[in-house]
Formats: C-alpha cells, sequence, structure tokens
C-alpha cells in the first residue's frame, strides 16, 4: 500500500519530537491506521544546522513551498510556531487539498475561524489538539466526550511556567523575581517570558477551549488576562495559612449561553483537585451540567507530550483518509456570542488591605461592602502577628464584578485605608 | 429530516439519566449530529411500575422483540445489565443491523471479543465508553487520544463503592464494617456488596482498559483481584503515618508486550494524584512512553455521569450513520497475548508484621529478605508507641512477586513472627 506522505514545518523541540515517534511507533501507527506513514519532506530555517536527530538530508528544505507545494504531500504538521505568515503557508497548503496538524495555539486562538472556514471550503481536516495542554487530549474530551453534555465551566492551568514559578514559591517561600530567574535558567521560561507571566499564552488557550465548549466564536479580545507578575510571596503565604494555593487559572463559565472568559492569578482552596497540580504540569477541570466535575491532567509541554498530541491528530487524519471523510468531522459553532457584563460575573473574592490601626477601620470597611450588597464570608485582622501594620485580609461570598468594582474604588478614596494591596478571585 | 430511532433496553437510573439528557439537549444533539434522535421504545420489566420520569405509556414494552426486532430502530443502548441473555439479545439486535452502545462492563469484560466481532461482520458499531468510569470519556483517550503513544502502565480508581469506604475509613478512623453498613444505608453499596468489595467489579473495568490501552485480548481470568474486606483501619493509620493512603487500585503494566493486571488494596503516596481522589470519585492514572504520566478524574457512577457517557456514543454513532462509516471505525487487538509470570511482576510492598519481643528478631527477618535478594527501603519497629506487641512495618524496593511469595512463606514457619499482619503494594 502507498505510505502517507507528511510533511513537516520546523524541526524545533516538538518537531523533532513528531519525528521520533513516528520513526519508534511506525509499526504501531500501521496497525492503527492501515498505512505507513513518511516524513518526506521538512522545512528548516538553517539545513546545516546541528540537530540532535539523525534526519535524512534530502528531506531538509529551507523553502516553504518545497513542503506546501509538493504535490505528493498528503498532510502538513505545522510545529514552526509563528502567525501572520505561518497563516499564509497553512491557507495554502489546505487550498492545496492538504489536511493540516498544527500545534499553534496563537495561530488558532487568533486565525482558527478562518483556518477552519477554508479547510471546510476544500474538504480537508484540521486539527489541533496540541494547541492546549500538551499531551492531555483535552480537545478530543470536550468535541467528543462531552459532545452530550452542556459544558457550563472550564477552569485550566494552562501554562505551565507560571505554575512552575507558583509551585516554588509556594512551596519555598521564594519570591517571584529570584524563581523566575531560575526558571529561565532552567529552560522552563524565556528570556522574554512576558506572554507566559502575563497570561497571554493562558488566554490563548483559552480561547480555543472555550470556543470548543461553548460552541461560541470567542476571540482572543473576549479574554480579560491578568498575570502572575503582581503575586507576591506574602499573598502566597496568606492564602496558604486561609487554606489556599494561588494558581494562574483560565476561567471560562457559560450560564445560559452568556460567557466569560478570564485568566488571573485565583486562590484556589487547597483541597480543590487543581489546588495540588504542581511544577509544569496542566490540568484542565471541566463541569458539565450532566457528567457533574472532572479533571484532565498531565505534561503540558515538552518534546515528546506534545508530539504525542500531533500525532494522535495525524492519526485521525489518516483514519478519515482511510475513510474517506476528511472535512466531514469538524462542528463549527453554532451558538451566539454573549459575553457577561460586569453583573453577570460572580465569584468569592480574597482582598489583602493595609489599613489605618485604630478603631471604628473595620466597620467602615464592612460597610462599605454591605453597601455594595457584596456579603462576607470571613474578615481575618492582623493576620500577621509579626508585622506592626494593621492588615486585613477579608474573603467575600460571590459577588459581582461589578459591585467589586465599585468598593475597590470606594477603599481607593478611603483615608484610613493605605493600600489595597491585592484582589484574587477565589475558587474551589 | 427523518429523526434517528433509538431502543432502550433497560429503564433504570442510568436508562432515566438518558432519557432526560435526550430531551433535555435534544436541540444541541441535532446540531451535533445533524439528526433529531428518538426513543421509539423501552424494554421495562414491568410497565406499570410508578417511575420518577415521565415517559410515553405508548412506549414502554416488556417484550425484548419490540425493541431489537423492530425494523425502524436504528439503534440500541442496552443499560439493562446481566449477562448471558443479554448478550443474546445485543447478538440479536447486531445480527438485525442495529448499532449497539452499552453500559455494561460485566457484559464487555467478559464477551467483548465476540460481540466486537459480531458488529464487525454486520458492519455496526458498539461503543461503550459508560462501562468504565462513568462519565470519565476514558476509552475516547485511550483510544484517540493516545493512538500515537505506546502505554506502559494503567492506574485505576474504578469503583466507586469501596473508594467511599476507604476514604471514610481514613478520613474518620472507622473500622470497614461500620462504613461498610452506612454505605449500604446511602444506597452506595449493593445490599450484596461482593463485587464491589471483593475487587470483581474493579477487573472487569480493568479487562476493559488493559484490552484497549495494550492492543491484546486480556480476559477476566487474567485479571489477579483482591478486595479491600480485609483492610483494617490499623492498616490504613499505619500508612498514613508514613504516607500513604490505601486506594483500591487496579494496575494493568505493559513492558515490552509482558503484560499484567491486577486490583488490589493499595498503599499510595501521598503526594501522588491518586491519593487525593475521594468518596465516588473515579480516576485513571494513564502512563505512556511519550506522553508520559497523566491522570482523567471524575465521577465513576450516578445517573447523569453514566448517561454523559452513553449519549456522547450515542452521538458518535449518529455521527457515522451521517459519514457512512458505521463499523469502520474501530480497532481490533492486534498484539498477542503474553503475561507476565511473578518473576516478571515488581512492585515495592508494605509489610507489617507481628513478631516476638526479643534481640535479633529483626536480624532474622532482614537476612530473609537479603536471601531471596528484596531490598528494602526502611524499616520501622515498634511503629505503634500504644501497642505493646512487637509490631515491624518493612517497606521494600521493587521486587518481584516471586521472591516475595518465597520470603513471605519463609516468615509463615518462622515462631519469632507471630503473624504476617497485611501486606500490601506500594505504587507513586
Amino acid at each position: 500500500m502507498k505510505p502517507v506522505k507528511v510533511g513537516l514545518l520546523g524541526l524545533g523541540t516538538v518537531g523533532t519530537g513528531v519525528v521520533r515517534i513516528i520513526e519508534k511507533h511506525q509499526e504501531d501507527l500501521q496497525r492503527q491506521t492501515g498505512s505507513a506513514i513518511e516524513i518526506a519532506k521538512i522545512l528548516v530555517q538553517d539545513k546545516s544546522k546541528l540537530r540532535n536527530i539523525s534526519v535524512d538530508a534530502d528531506k531538509l528544505t529551507e523553502n516553504v513551498w518545497d513542503v506546501i507545494g509538493d504535490s505528493e504531500i498528503d498532510i502538513v504538521i505545522e510545529v514552526m510556531g509563528g502567525v501572520s505568515s505561518t497563516k499564509e503557508h497553512i491557507l495554502t497548503a489546505l487550498g492545496n487539498g492538504k489536511h493540516v496538524v498544527t500545534a499553534n495555539k496563537d495561530l488558532m486562538a487568533m486565525h482558527g475561524a478562518e483556518i477552519l472556514a477554508k479547510a471546510a471550503e476544500h474538504g480537508c481536516d484540521v486539527f489541533y489538539e496540541a494547541s492546549v495542554a500538551g499531551g492531555i487530549p483535552i480537545i478530543r474530551a470536550l468535541v467528543e466526550g462531552f459532545s452530550s453534555d452542556r459544558i457550563t465551566k472550564i477552569m485550566g492551568i494552562v501554562n505551565g511556567t507560571t505554575n512552575y514559578i507558583l509551585t516554588k514559591m509556594s512551596q519555598e517561600g521564594a519570591a517571584y523575581a529570584d524563581v523566575l530567574k531560575e526558571a529561565q535558567e532552567l529552560g522552563y521560561a524565556e528570556a522574554d517570558p512576558t506572554s507566559d507571566v502575563e497570561g497571554l499564552d493562558a488566554a490563548r488557550k483559552m480561547t480555543i477551549l472555550s470556543t470548543l465548549g461553548f460552541h461560541a466564536n470567542v476571540a482572543l479580545g473576549d479574554v480579560e488576562a491578568k498575570g502572575i507578575s503582581k503575586v507576591t510571596k506574602e499573598d502566597i503565604q496568606y492564602g496558604k495559612k486561609l487554606g489556599y494555593e494561588v494558581k494562574l487559572l483560565g476561567i471560562a463559565e457559560n450560564h445560559d449561553g452568556h460567557i466569560s472568559v478570564s485568566v488571573q492569578p485565583t486562590m484556589v482552596k487547597s483541597s480543590h483537585p487543581l489546588a495540588s497540580v504542581n511544577g509544569v504540569f496542566n490540568a484542565v477541570y471541566v463541569t458539565g451540567e450532566a457528567v457533574g466535575e472532572t479533571m484532565f491532567y498531565g505534561a503540558g509541554a515538552g518534546e515528546l507530550p506534545t508530539a504525542t498530541s500531533v500525532v494522535a491528530d495525524l492519526v485521525a487524519v489518516v483514519r478519515n483518509l482511510k475513510l474517506g471523510i476528511n472535512g466531514r468531522t469538524v462542528l463549527a459553532p453554532y451558538k451566539e456570542k454573549k459575553l457577561k457584563t460586569d453583573e453577570q460575573i460572580a465569584s468569592k473574592n480574597f482582598i489583602l488591605l493595609h489599613v489605618e490601626d485604630k478603631a471604628g477601620v473595620l466597620a467602615q470597611i464592612t460597610q462599605i461592602f454591605a453597601h455594595h450588597e457584596v456579603s462576607l464570608e470571613s474578615v481575618f485582622q492582623h493576620p500577621n502577628q509579626s508585622n506592626p501594620k494593621a492588615e486585613i485580609i477579608i474573603i467575600t461570598h460571590d459577588a459581582n464584578q461589578a459591585s467589586m468594582k465599585n468598593v475597590l474604588k470606594q477603599f481607593d478614596s478611603m483615608d484610613v485605608i493605605h493600600a489595597i494591596k491585592s484582589v484574587y478571585r477565589v475558587e474551589g
């Protein structure tokens, strides 16, 4: 039987993993798909570069057209990253009738709808399991496992770098800047860590997950993203004392078709399964009307975990080829996107205030909450005995975001409140 | 468009959930599949029975033939349980060209190969996601998510009843018999709990998971099953002290095609994600060569979680109907089954001994381990200060099962060892 020919765009970490898995598991893949799978061409930036994988030199090319324009190639795997020129390459490949597997979250978060439309037009598959949470088959879970259910909430630890940093800060009482530096030295964080630490990477992944989970075209701009660069070791220590771990959570909610998606450092109750997801691991916590609470946990990045998802997508494309159903298995979002207003977004909150140490201050503060109809779960005064400053930690019951903004605005104007040191959403 | 007609065998807990979800999510299901889905007939034992769901009385029948023999019905959902007569009904339905969705673990563990062969012969789908771990889409994860990988280990908390009992014993220091009684009163355990507490239910689920994960026809008889009825609160308390939780784990391992599958109460390191899976929740921990460690967590039973999986399978069948690919998506096991010998099965072990309280006993004991080439990780003498009996807890390094059996046999014959109180496999 004629082998299925695959073109690879990129031979970095994930690309190398893809080559390794296809070589090592060739026999199993053949059993799984009924076809031999051959990597026919690989686009690289520099053919002469030394690599820690041996690849037939004839297969390497520096010209993208050798891959996306080669009529012998059935499937293009895109693991080169980038957005605008990569998008053009993928659109061209689809235009040439090639199926596409991509690990590119930026691309799918920003241009997913356009790419999927082009694929549908040309009867091609586009799969992107690896774009979210590396080796965890979360896209399949949402699309197939929960096809019968209505997803109401998706909470994800979907960025390994920030989870590594927060875990270290929690376990070692270390400061953000020190752990970031260490993570950079270990290769867990980029030289310019902005995209990870400011929550942008997580926002892209949440865009993809919420679009699939809620069947509405969520755009990257719909996601409110806040990162971890302002998280202090004091916040983490206070959180621990009260039974919380700080995690960077993507949170997507859907109530009767009204959607909100955000990324923010969150106080997660220690007993919640997400609280013990540590280090570079990822996890996605999915709540469905019928299925209840579920969690999917695994390696969120890395050569082989991510390549596992890429090659699983490749297997799916080849199976579809054999069945003659490419381009016919994707369900486009069919629900109108209605974003929640601040009045419709509710959560518990953790607030740390530095206040003037005199009688009556707490009464003033609680009165403001009452005025804005925010009820309180607990109030801790002077939580830190060794700190002479008067500190107050307040945990609210579910409060809507509009009321919370009003409360904080009023706090800001009060002389007896020296500083709103930190505000966290609370989950679990 | 003509609706797809479904026949339901059984209207118990899961059947009721299936009817509810199909009614409530009808519009979404139509979007997902391109077809209206109609429950045309429902087999019940007693048509006149009062039910907590209102169903058109015309649809109820006490005659199975009205479902499996009705030429209008495209898909049969089997949620009645039972094995031998149920198997005949399903084979007949398949013979009549009907696709089958079942939640029946007993049936699939015992007769899965025969049923799948019959389905293949008639070009029919048979899906059974709900047969293992209720709402968790673990079968899809193994079959599709990890199609590119080689699964080396599957550890599962796949029985909610026993996990509920062990959780209560751990959290409240309660005795097995008391918690079992409470579980029976709450409806978490059957009047005859044997199948759950002796590990048979878990063994059936592990048969299904290991067959799918390892691509070999694992039979129920290949699974060594041991239940929790001998687990004492003392074992649990000692485990906790040393940093372990006792969990009933199904453990399937695959090294180069050599397979072992077992179910047994296991000491799981507290930091392992499985250790904090509590109550009636289920979780399956899957290790793959490439993907590394992953975990899937959720409700293992219950009306709606289980029905979620049943209806997700129904969606898959209807999608296949639309694509004209029924009966063509299932991969039969293609690897020869080679079971491990005792010499090939290795694990750490936890052993609690009651011994004579005199000098030299520990030396004798450790010598026996050394003689059988079992090395020790740690030894705790008199772990319980308030207990005057001399107790020793030993944790071994990885030791093969044959050596362990020899060690225990020798212990059995020694006068200075009064009792081998307990032996647990150790994981994590």
